[in-house]
């Protein structure tokens, strides 16, 4: 699957010569392509994967129409792979997202995000008595449900639920 | 100059049915390209232009080859327009940035953009004890020097200089 999209003819009379409505990113020879990223999510998994401090290609499209969400978004970086534990933090605020690796063009391993046991440093602790609201410490969560997104600080044992997760 | 990129053959042998190096981003059928973006300065133009809160679609290159710049960025939003007031504001992280509109797939205006006399809101006053440091009014400076990026503030009347401009 190096190539995203499906290919329209693209000399018809209507189209003049370049493809019709949805916007296209070419295949990248070697990296990572994240797909199926929620539209409102794709510039929070740019910030929690430090996509903005890299030096290497990178190409984002969003607000794509998506038959299973609607509004999707997509990213694909050149010549950088991720570790699981790197990746799966995305799966807070993405947890559709599809994570695929590129090599010589070509599909060598895809897999949907996974929410991860533990949550390090990307969550706010919601306790304000919470010592990583008072100390440069960084925050630490053990994910007690992963259905039903609920973080319990390592430190002061509060649970963040959902609803009301701040994203540092 | 519709479409942005030259195209490779397509079918050699070494590149196997792809377009080989450099990702592309199709063509759009209306809307605003913003080329020739510093590649560091791509995300602070999505926020300044505040695109990471629009349904468009929208196309982001970071980290292309640029002859002129070393590396550069590109946006490409469907179906929007900036007013020249608003696009200018990007001028002061992306002095370099072309505005190129879009209809039809037809390139109708195409601009570099230009620091504006004026910038509100996107600037932080340098002066700790102005009142924009204390009371919630938006910063409002008048560009004294448009070369070396010199800003006057209307209210406190200090000037912040391009290596202290520090953005909201």
């Amino acid at each position: 699957m190096a190539k995203q999209n499906i290919q329209q003819p693209k000399n018809s009379p209507k189209n003049n010569g370049h493809d019709r409505k949805e916007l296209k990113v070419s295949a990248i020879e070697n990296g990572t392509v994240i797909d199926h990223i929620p539209a409102f999510s794709v510039f929070q998994v740019i910030r929690i994967l430090n996509l903005d401090n890299i030096p290497n290609q990178i190409m984002i499209g969003t607000n794509l129409d998506s038959q299973k969400l609607g509004k999707k978004g997509i990213i694909k970086v050149s010549n950088k792979y991720f570790e699981s534990e790197e990746i799966n933090k995305i799966a807070l605020v993405a947890p559709t997202a599809t994570l695929i690796v590129i090599k010589d063009y070509t599909v060598v391993y895809k897999a949907k995000v996974e929410i991860p046991d533990k949550i390090k440093k990307i969550v706010k602790c919601i306790n304000p008595n919470c010592i990583t609201n008072h100390e440069n410490i960084p925050t630490k969560f053990i994910v007690i449900d992963k259905e039903d997104l609920r973080l319990q600080c390592h430190y002061c044992e509060k649970v963040t639920k959902k609803e009301v997760i701040n994203f540092i």
